[in-house]
């Protein structure tokens, strides 16, 4: 978050845009003086005309500030800590399945110190203290009714009322599913029955309505009553950005039935629009199925647009030219866009362009600028304009006016439950009105409930400047163009913190040029795959006899290269290579030296799909994984680089006149950098980079499973220009090589990342100092991990899922952080574990080089045989809950998915680490037990817990033992910087790779003294 | 240094002071306004008076701005950093022999690029490169042809022909002797033959002139022609602060002769006043000497006092005093200062008060106000006013006239080869004038040259103001006291670099009380001295059946205390201890756990004398070593307290919306202290203090040789509120109970001072990772040293001289950060050892209580037998080229210093730590085999270099490998956070005891992220 003030929320029906500069014709923003002058006047006028409407209609119902909720909602809008607070304790309630659950909630939310209450909210809380059952049961019953407001329930009679309630009331309706987000593909089965049961439903009622409803009459005829919203991603568990095809495919097979059934009843269905990075599928895919002859012209159908994305202009041309072409009549609704917090967060977090317009009045221009785009092309689609924003209303209404466009041949949406008095104005207007109605259960309503509270209560929204803060018509109804002219441009990204660094961002794999290039380089690689990767000495290619094949997992067959195999002569001439280097190498300045670390980085980034490729084929990384490991591996030498030059320049120690004291920092010397496969280009990237940066030669030992993406680094290294000796490749077996290397007097430190039984051993040999040794040898040894995650009993479940799945699974559980044993809260814990395996079941597993598989072959035959047997002995100690199903291949080394559950704390299941894609879940009987198992464990590297209290989170902050600790999502993919990496206990040494201190690691303090004092006269400062 | 200005040179006669606002009744300053008015108006008239007269007397040769001098002088005031690097250029050139020498010099200062020079400069610069050894001559004559204006040097003819040229002119004398600093009792017995033959030979001359010089003849009657001003400092060697006594009597024995030789020739003795620290020396022995019946009331006499000191009123009031009750009509020079930058920077280096006025205009003021008194006293002594400062001069006339002071009565003192228009008007207005005439050798009078430089180039300073930059006569002539009113106080002290920590102040030994203070907790530790110290588990004191004394080195037959002896149950129930009681202390908040170790220091500063007493009897410190032990002890709690108040609170790792990262820090848990006896509390203090701050629990193990310091420790932890068991007390055998707690799998770090040979030993064992243990131990090491220091052939002998001595022989040698191989370039091979073997001589060895002695015994029977061993192996590898002389004292554990010249780099003197007053002294042809003789060593503790050649003094910093590197000043003394110290290569693992990442020694790092989205809404930052 940039500074302490939250991102504000920009409602559903609430947003806003500048006009794009780039489009001179764009006749919104370009029009003439004249123009605007007399569209202005007519949108007043408008205006005018629906405020003195809503006058007599009242204040809707949530700003009439009686009673407690009305209390809480006045004083969110005050205090933003507060509004948090509360909102996160509305997200939660649901969860909660006692009344002092509820209680005990309210007070962590509310009752923190930090919250700032009225008086009365203060009093109100201390009386929960005493009688929690009477009063959680209470605040229960306050937040039901609150959602009650917004949404028809789960009720058919109840739903059906309400909406023939509507319909007497002239009001048309779309109905709209609420639900979990869907993890599974049994969830998007059930989502897509429950979207035939409603349609059946639905369709019992309208038929007996003995006429349309007015507001489905246009000019041109009769519109369908029954009116369905669907979202995509309820109809697909696997929707993954590299695989499109895939998630066509899927969502339209699931999407058939309900369209057929659709066209059958004369229902109409529209597509939701949800987050940006479905847009571009769900535009796909509305205009893919509706092109199939059989939808080609029924049922009826449309789709929403959000004027708040920058693309918004150019999609809704994109459709008009497809709706023209088809000759097919579709509606859109044009609304504001409703996720605008998260879409600048989640570009900010990937360091991607934010793609949503940075200032309210830019998407409320936007929203116009598309309104008059929709009324200009009205033969071709019909227009929705979903907005409870007066001004946006009149600014219709009046271009429809200039553009003689019939006021019945268009719509106004609002929510079901706000804007009451805005509606009844339109109404006696004539207007045409459709409430958007969420039907479903109160818990995933929620979600819902949140969004509609921050709506209502946003600083920028329009219902709480016009009912809750006065602000005066005039205000209400200005141009918005004319405000974006006066802001400030909003800053889009947070100051950074690291001026020197900024992250990698992975790649947009949902842009299809991205994919491309992939997919080039995997044939590409084909074509000139199984070459010799020789050793390197003194930046000269030095073959031996030996060379060991590394295979693709996927299929054993294909070999991707043969790795030189040094012997002991060849490291001992390594060694003397890097010593000769050595003194040159630190004498040159830090800043010499980070710039070819960047330059390795640029490299790297120019051939990012070509080492993709090398990791999906060596490594048996899937897409997604292997550009993480090439994003890492960039960002390792950019922020070691950056870091040194802060380092290169001396720090003052202490200042005090007449003398200089400097601390400054040397290189170590010489070192052996021995690293494994399952990062094989970041992990090897870092520890090399960060010796290089600090002035250190070092002796390159990669893993005998990734030799050939291993020898790309070194590649790069010498074509950006680091001298000759400064780094040396020394493939070959740890057994002799390794060994003797780890053991050399001439060996200034080793950097390790491996097993716990390796690490161990070389932590003893550097602890030896043989004859000759200059000084005491450094070891820096990153080691395993058995890492676990507690699902706490009121775990947002829709994170928990999908997040505990991603880490316990992904790259086939080949991370030394990932999800190895999964601690769930016994209340939690059936309804955890029914979605959880659900949704492990879900994933797809195959060769990595398929974009859409998650799950691809474990690493080399020996692991799976080793895995394998893991899972042998896991069904004595354990109950097999799940297993996956892998491909029958007898080349490739794939290792079911398992999921064991009661593991008893005792077993080799729950204590040894596994490093392959089997988790073991065990159950909790409060949190306690919980936090007691996941310390029970030798190692101590990540760790994670899912709550939505807020003590939890406090004590699993305080509390569980482990170098990196995430809370709220998955504790898998740390980033440069941002999570700098590793742990203790037999886990490591407590150095943290990508972070700030992990540079001293390979330098020596050294502090210089001057006395400045001469003759008693002491100089300006030297 | 304060920012990147100088602090401004006040010029000797060129200083000033606000009056003492604590004494109301000065009458300076305390003056009525129509009383000060009427003063002005007469300051004003001879002010005017004497600049009319100057017009006619044209300007100082030093400001004629002829020539390449002038050229530079004039540069010089325009550009500090010329400024500072033409003044050092000045001071090395004397030392230079060669006009090479010269010329590579005048490039290495002035070539730098950093400086800006005029054209004109910089053209002549670059001739000198083409022909340095004549360009180089010029200059020496140049610099040589500017010294001779202000000194009189060194030809006896020359000498009194100049005080004859003066005596023509009316003008008076006083002859002072230039010199080295005196760093030997030989140096002091020649200075004191200097000043007996120069009172010969100035007899001999002024015995033959007429008449006495006019300016020697008041109303009262004649003044001893012949003036003779001597500096304290010159008479003995060995000054020590706390020992005033010994420094009475060894000066006073050099004086008699002197002053039984004035009185015979009728000379007055003037008493120069020199640094802050010796003023209160010198007056005493004023006081003193001239209340010896021999020298009641002969010779005639006087001393010197400086109006920039804060003292001064109160020092001048005493003297007049004095004087009155004597009978002694003495003379007192009122000057106003000449040592302001040296005075202002050793007491910020120290954290002393500032004894001089921080303004200028405060010490102009003073001296007004100190003039006042001494007219109103001129019954009781003569009033001689030295200053070049027209407004003083006049202020002193027009207040002669308001007190009805006879002109003739009282002198003015002015500098030879300055201000002569001044001295023109003074004469010209009859006054008397004398001028302050300094003779001896170029070399040691550069520092004369220097300061006079300074004098003239100063912005503050009268004659630059007058001649160089054209000040009006009104501004010359302002009332300081008004300029006071004006200013903004100066900034005494420099920002503090770290807010929340200051350095412990080292004592003042030259205030008496403190020095009573000491003697004090002698006596009181000798009648409590002999108990028993037991162990401390839980903060429980354990006694044992096994006791080792611990003996007084000085004489073993006191017994300072008894030591338990734990066995290893013992050892096993403080670890248990520890254990328990570790998670709790965890737990607690850094602040509050930094609070108790702030308490500890607050306890150790108030039993301060107490812990230097025992250090001195226990340890056989000096008295400013005990002190400075004891101050760094302090200076570790206070520093870790304060880093660990940082590091307690967690660092954002990376900005970033939607997502809190924070790094924070955990204790690892357990450790042992192992701490060594040469720093008994200070380093025992650190690495526990470390390790407590940070959170863990620790088992205290400290030498056999001081464990009754080390109980004190454990004392104040348990008095401070340290909770139990968090610092357990174990002493007992290292080869039992330590060999056992290190290889303990329940203890996960050790922190470890002492050799090489046990911390490799505990290295090791460290790195086995026995069943159990919980994680990798880590293994804090500091080892010994093999420290160099090059004497380079331009170096500044009077400060290398006596900073070797330090480094060398402090504490006998008894440090890791002790000078023990010396480097000396061939050129000034035999000019520094004939100095530096008679300073050594100097040196006053006995027991460490007495307070003058330098050299006590070594710690221990077994030390000094280990030592003369390797004394008597030295002298088959090496010259002994001196040896001490130490007490016959068969109980006393004395080791004579010795120093061995020609010492081969293949001897063990040259490569074995030593620990003891053993120096060994290597001859290098040049810088080059210098560094290469320095660098030859298995260790890499700490390294000097004195040079005054800017690039060696660059290629000492980049080349001599050391943890320490100190340029022109002693090798030993870190100071907390100023000098964080430690070495590497077999002098460490590169750890730095009280340097900003100390601390990360004891924690580990935890990196908590936490996902701050909730339903897409980013709330406020976490």
């Amino acid at each position: 978050m940039s500074g302490t003030t939250a991102l504000a929320c920009h409602g559903y029906f609430e947003e806003l845009s500048r006009v794009s500069t780039s489009n001179p014709a764009s006749m919104a923003s370009r029009r003439s003086p004249s123009q605007t002058a007399g569209v202005e006047s007519g949108v007043r006028g408008w205006g005018e005309n629906i405020f003195s409407r809503m006058d007599t209609a009242g204040t809707p119902s949530l700003f009439t500030k009686k009673g407690l909720q009305a209390a809480m909602m006045d004083w969110a809008m005050r205090d933003e800590h507060f509004k948090t607070q509360l909102f996160r304790f509305v997200d939660v309630l649901p969860s909660l399945t006692s009344a002092g659950e509820v209680s005990r909630h309210l007070k962590e939310y509310l009752g923190d110190e930090q919250v700032n209450l009225s008086a009365g909210l203060r009093t109100a809380l201390k009386a929960a203290t005493g009688a929690s059952w009477l009063f959680g049961a209470g605040v229960k019953a306050q937040v039901t009714a609150m959602a009650r407001q917004f949404m028809l329930g789960d009720d058919s009679k109840e739903i059906v009322a309400t909406l023939r309630r509507l319909h007497d009331e002239d009001i048309a309706f779309t109905v709209d599913v609420l639900g979990e987000t869907v993890v599974s593909e049994t969830e998007a089965d059930n989502y897509a029955a429950r979207y035939l049961d409603l349609l059946s439903l639905l369709a019992g009622e309208t038929s007996k309505w003995p006429q349309p409803c007015k507001s489905n009459v246009s000019s041109r005829g009769t519109i369908p009553q029954l009116n369905l919203s669907v979202k995509i991603s309820a109809l697909y568990s696997q929707i993954h950005p590299a695989d499109p095809e895939t998630a066509i495919e899927k969502t339209s097979s699931r999407l058939r039935p309900i369209l057929r059934k659709a066209k059958e009843l004369g229902a109409f269905i529209n597509f939701d629009m949800e987050s940006y990075a479905l847009k571009d599928l769900t535009l796909h895919l509305f205009k893919t199925i509706f092109s199939e002859p059989e939808f080609a012209s029924e049922p009826a159908c449309g789709l929403a647009m959000q004027a708040y994305l920058k693309d918004s202009e150019a999609d809704l041309k994109g459709v008009i030219s497809w709706a023209r072409l088809q000759r097919h009549h579709v509606t859109v609704r044009l609304v504001k866009g409703a996720y605008w917090d998260y879409e600048t967060v989640i570009a900010q977090q990937k360091e991607w362009p934010i793609p949503v317009f940075g200032l309210k009045a830019e998407t409320d221009a936007n929203f116009e600028k598309l309104s008059v785009i929709l009324l200009e092309n009205a033969d071709a689609v019909e227009a929705a304009f979903g907005t409870h924003n007066v001004r946006s209303i009149a600014h219709v209404l009046a271009q429809a006016d200039r553009l003689g466009v019939n006021h019945r041949d268009f719509e106004f949406q609002m929510l079901y439950g706000m804007a009451e008095p805005i509606k009844s104005a339109l109404l006696q207007l004539g207007c045409r009105l459709r409430e958007y109605c969420p039907v479903g259960e109160l818990l995933p309503g929620m979600a819902y409930l949140v969004r509609r509270l921050l709506e209502n209560t946003s600083n920028e929204g329009f219902l709480a400047n016009t009912f809750a803060k006065g602000a005066s018509r005039e205000q209400l109804l200005r141009d918005p163009n004319a405000m974006v002219a006066e802001q400030e441009p909003r800053h889009r990204t947070s100051p950074a913190t690291n001026p020197m660094f900024r992250n990698e961002p992975p790649i947009d794999f949902t842009i299809s040029a991205e994919r491309e290039k992939i997919l080039a380089a995997i044939r590409e690689l084909r074509q000139q795959i199984g070459r010799k990767h020789p050793l390197v000495i003194n930046n000269k290619y030095i073959s031996t006899r030996d060379w060991l094949p590394s295979t693709n997992p996927a299929n054993q067959n294909e070999i991707v290269g043969y790795a030189a195999q040094a012997s002991i002569a060849e490291a001992e001439a390594a060694l003397a290579a890097a010593r000769a280097a050595q003194p040159d190498w630190a004498r040159t300045p830090a800043g010499e030296r980070s710039a070819i670390l960047e330059k390795v980085a640029s490299l790297m980034r120019r051939d990012k799909a070509a080492l993709c490729a090398l990791e999906i084929l060596e490594s048996g990384k899937n897409w997604t994984e292997a550009d993480a490991d090439v994003a890492e591996a960039i960002d390792f030498c950019n922020f070691y680089a950056a870091e040194m030059r802060k380092l290169g320049k001396p720090q003052r120690t202490q200042q005090v006149p007449g003398e200089s004291n400097l601390q400054h920092w040397l290189p170590r010397g010489i070192g052996v950098i021995i690293a494994p496969w399952n990062f094989p280009l970041a992990i090897l990237t870092g520890m090399s980079a960060a010796a290089i940066a600090a002035g250190n030669a070092v002796l390159i030992k990669p893993s005998d499973q990734t030799p050939v993406i291993a020898s790309r680094l070194m590649d790069l290294f010498i074509e950006a220009g680091l001298p000759a000796g400064v780094a040396n490749f020394v493939t070959g077996p740890g057994s002799t090589v390794g060994a003797h290397l780890v053991a050399h007097p001439k060996v200034d430190f080793v950097a390790f990342t491996g097993s716990k039984e390796v690490g161990l051993k070389i932590w003893e040999t550097a602890g030896r100092t043989p004859p000759g040794q200059v000084g005491l040898k450094k070891m820096i040894c990153e080691m395993g991990g058995k890492n676990s995650a507690i699902v706490d009993s009121d775990a947002d479940l829709d994170e928990a899922v999908s997040g505990c799945i991603a880490s316990a699974f992904g790259y086939q559980g080949h991370k030394c952080s990932e999800l190895s044993r999964l601690i769930v809260l016994a209340d939690n814990y059936d309804k955890f574990m029914e979605r959880f395996i659900a949704a492990a079941a879900s994933m797809r597993i195959g060769p990595a080089e398929m974009p859409g598989n998650v799950i691809g072959p474990v690493i080399s035959r020996e692991a799976q045989q080793r895995i394998l047997k893991t899972i042998a002995i896991g069904r004595t100690e354990a109950k097999l809950a799940w297993q996956g199903q892998i491909p029958e291949n007898p080349n490739a080394c794939y290792v079911p998915p398992t999921i064991f559950t009661d593991v008893p704390p005792a077993s080799r299941l729950f204590r040894e680490e596994i490093f392959g894609p089997i988790l073991s879940v065990t159950k909790a009987k409060d949190f306690d037990e919980a936090l007691a198992l996941a310390n029970d464990s030798e190692f101590a590297l990540t760790g994670g817990c899912y709550s939505r209290s807020p003590v939890n989170i406090e004590r699993a902050k305080a509390e569980l033992v482990c170098g990196n600790l995430y809370i709220n999502r998955g504790i898998t993919g740390a980033i440069v910087e941002r999570q700098p990496f590793g742990g203790f206990k037999m886990s490591g040494g407590g150095t943290k790779a990508g972070g700030r201190e992990y540079l001293q690691n390979f330098l020596l303090p050294r502090v210089i003294t001057e006395n400045c004092l001469r003759r008693g006269f002491a100089a300006a400062e030297e």
